[in-house]
């Protein structure tokens, strides 16, 4: 068996980012319901704090660190949203943070991270630059590095989303998660195993960023090489932590096709009225694709995010 | 004093929907108070069945007509929310809906009163050419015709949305809504008369579209010319049945250029996550150009709707 954070770890973690997170709604729409046949909850994290679930896992981490580690501030490597995340996350906490980013990052995703009083180191955008420049200021500055996913204090942070959602709506046969570094999926499946075992949990991956299916299929980590698709927060390959997690406790990984993705993510801005970012869209994408038929079921979909370049929309930009 | 709705006919009226409409959310924004230096609680009618709160005056309507008047169907004329608005009415009433629209209205539009079940009928686009093609419809087919605001039973509907708004925020000190034909804010303006009579109510309209305001400051009602505004639900003017109501019991009336209604949007897309249509950004587009003043204050503003083209965003299409 692989480790892994307990319930009482997640629950832990619920308690201790409460005060600093939003309970976000649970929505349903009876158009789209109609469309897939079965009954939806989608679990809007894109009205969460910074515009993403993954406030979860920063807040956690940074407040679970020892007031020694945290006191010199905290660092992370990231063009997304784990960066603003971390950067809001310190600031509720009152301590520093660092974030390397690619300098050719969207201003809009470097002026949130400004926004929120992080100090921004400017890197060339490769993995080698990042993590090479993100030594380099934890060295100087003694700040705690924070993974933005292979992290056993991420991961319990993320899963509170789902320990909220199975609260809210209690009988439900599969919950879908869209699936990047795996943070989000394996703490969804770890509070589905712990508190409601009947329930399926289906992660959503873009065929073009496919390295979780793939490793889930021949059971043996296999990273991306080269991702490419417009769900740009699902461009990263699981970790050793995540990887176990997600081959033990998941019940199947199902791939979207980037017509498949701008199709949801449409769905949803037209039908239900709210802003959801590319990646949000993959669990809904697999339905209206038919990867998954969820005829007469009652599935729950965490919608990742919200946070889109509003300049940019995959429908106006992309051919689908 | 002018002919109006009484309370008693706005809380029939809300009796009477009840079971055809939705009750839609109150929602607030830290980012955008800071903004604005108050508190701002926005009801979000573009949750609201058929994307706004047409369906509101909409039904109210057409379950108010003798089962005599309505058997033969309810008809209008309009190439926005109102039509899509009737048609849902009369399809939750188990009547048909005739609805004559210019043929060079979108899609999108054309789409979702036909997706209600409404017969369609085209004409050129002007308004001499609707009327006269409604006057046809109504002729041949018996249908009782409704007005999309100059009418007691939709203005009484439309009130609703302010007396949900006032049940849940009770210390109001101003309730906005954006102005077009009147409908909306007279419906307002007398749900707040009765209620929360210490709250003002405060119109807002589009500087290309200012016929409520010329009206409101001469005394007389003034017709609109060539109106031109992106706040396309707003292009119509006061009628004689709402007038005489804005003119008695709103507070005041401010305009909104198309540069702040544009900002307040997508500032609302941005921050809150949802989407709006430009006509529901006119109120907050007047406070973030300075138009009021709502330092310290508690703030009602009616998001009236959510229909828009994601083809033709206003930010990229419009020179701002």
């Amino acid at each position: 068996m692989p480790s892994f954070p307990t319930l009482d770890e997640i629950q832990e973690a619920a308690k201790r980012i409460r005060p600093h997170i939003h309970r976000t709604a649970v929505l349903t729409c009876t158009a789209i319901n109609k469309m897939v046949g079965g009954e939806i909850y989608f679990k809007c994290e894109n009205f969460q704090k910074a515009g993403a679930f993954k406030i979860r896992g920063a807040t956690n981490a940074v407040f679970s660190l020892s007031e020694n580690k945290v006191a010199r501030g905290v660092a992370t490597h990231s063009s997304g949203n784990h960066a603003a995340a971390l950067a809001l996350a310190a600031k509720s906490h009152g301590v520093k943070a660092y974030v390397v980013m690619p300098e050719n990052a969207p201003q809009v995703k470097k002026d949130a991270v400004a926004g929120y009083g992080a100090e921004i180191f400017f890197c060339t955008p490769t993995l080698r630059a990042r993590e090479e420049t993100l030594a380099k200021v934890v060295d100087e500055t003694g700040a705690a590095a924070i993974h933005p996913y292979n992290d056993f204090l991420i991961i319990a942070g993320q899963a509170t989303a789902a320990l909220e959602l199975l609260e809210d709506i209690s009988d439900l046969d599969i919950i879908m998660t869209p699936i990047g570094g795996g943070g989000l999926t394996s703490g969804t499946a770890l509070s589905v195993r712990f508190i409601s075992p009947r329930t399926k949990v289906i992660a959503a991956e873009p065929q073009g960023a496919d390295d979780a299916y793939r490793s889930f299929r021949s059971g043996r980590l296999i990273p991306s090489e080269n991702p490419r698709t417009i769900a740009d927060g699902l461009l990263t390959s699981l970790g050793d932590k995540t990887f176990p997690i997600v081959k033990n406790f998941v019940d199947d990984i199902v791939t979207v096709s980037e017509e498949g993705i701008i199709k949801a993510m449409r769905c949803i801005w037209e039908r239900m009225k709210i802003v959801i970012e590319p990646s949000a869209a993959v669990p809904l994408g697999a339905l209206l694709t038919n990867r998954l038929d969820i005829s007469g079921k009652h599935v729950g979909i965490i919608l990742s995010g919200g946070n889109v370049d509003l300049d940019r929309l995959p429908w106006l930009t992309e051919k689908a």
